[in-house]
């Protein structure tokens, strides 16, 4: 593994467990970039172009496709979302950590790709309690309300896939601990060879 | 993995990385206890029996290890230094984080009987730095301190079979850097099984 290479930080769970809003928590607060995705589903209130998502038509979408721009993209609840590759693989290259904001199907294609990446799974304290979340959203017909509960059941299933839990208790806690995750993965034995072989050398120096 | 149980972390590293002055710095900054070793060796100045060492004579650390009562020991320099074993393993078992300070002798033995502790190795920024650090202590004889720089050169190697390693460039990063490990090995995937059985539990019971 080489030590120079940025961390490749997937922040995944099921709709509604806020991983949006840690991620926007996130912004500023270490030393990562992160990711911005592009989807063909609607803005929501609020939503800047190129802040929040990209947002494509369904024509630009499957150009995009097409061309292999993307490291995953899926078809979920009807609307594409996609993973821009050029950026994230070149801000890897050169040392800096990235972390991508992507559904369940998203976050197992890419560990496919990159095996090495760091996966963090974002859980409710409760399954109450995310259902409570997805309600207030206040965005969702009755049909999608149950379309998402359906989904989220069947997605805890894949925890095991991924190498962190984080609970999000409080927004302040999860990010804490995503901050915490990255750092301690800064200093895994297996991703410090090259500092070791530094010393190893002064060592052989003299 | 037993969710419930607390995590073992074990602190090492050649003599003169300061893992001694990390694991002080650490003392309430998270949520684990600081185990306190016991030595032969004459105390340092300013330290207290019972809080920087259970200062014992060589007839009484021998008597313990006769009663099976450490974790751990081994004669370092001509001194005995161990691992109490009972108050360890009852905080482990009552699900409080414990961190012992050793050496990397010591170290090894202890990952031989708990696998799934937390082996951090705490490093210099150089060995040029870890010189510097040794020889300003001042408490120790040239030839000591020959057998000190050649001990380091030595336990380096051993760096591979630990699970992370720490630079003490300062005392605040490296400590924040263990606070972060800490917390990221208690989000790991497979020390978080309890959990995740909770919310399928609460899935199928609907």
């Amino acid at each position: 593994m080489d030590e120079k290479k940025g961390l490749l930080i997937v922040i995944s769970g099921p709709s509604g467990t806020g991983k949006g809003t840690i991620c926007k928590s996130l912004v500023g607060k270490g030393d990562f970039l992160i990711s911005v995705s592009a989807t063909t589903r609607q803005p929501r209130q609020g939503e800047v172009d190129g802040v929040n998502y990209y947002f494509l038509t369904k024509e630009e979408f499957k150009t995009k496709i097409e061309n292999d721009d993307f490291i995953e993209y899926a078809e979920v609840y009807g609307n594409y979302y996609g993973t821009p590759k050029s950026k994230v693989l070149d801000c890897i290259k050169n040392g800096i950590n990235v972390i991508l904001e992507i559904d369940i199907q998203g976050a197992l294609k890419v560990k496919k790709t990159c095996p090495d990446g760091v996966f963090i799974f974002v859980i409710p304290p409760s399954m109450d309690e995310l259902r409570k979340r997805i309600s207030n959203r206040g965005t969702e017909t009755p049909q999608s309300l149950m379309l998402r509960f359906r989904s989220a059941y069947e997605e805890i299933k894949y925890i095991s896939r991924y190498n962190y839990v984080v609970v999000n208790d409080t927004v302040d806690m999860a990010v804490k601990r995503i901050q915490s995750i990255i750092i301690a993965e800064q200093c895994r034995a297996d991703r410090r060879k090259g500092k070791i072989l530094d010393l190893e050398e002064e060592i052989i120096d003299e």
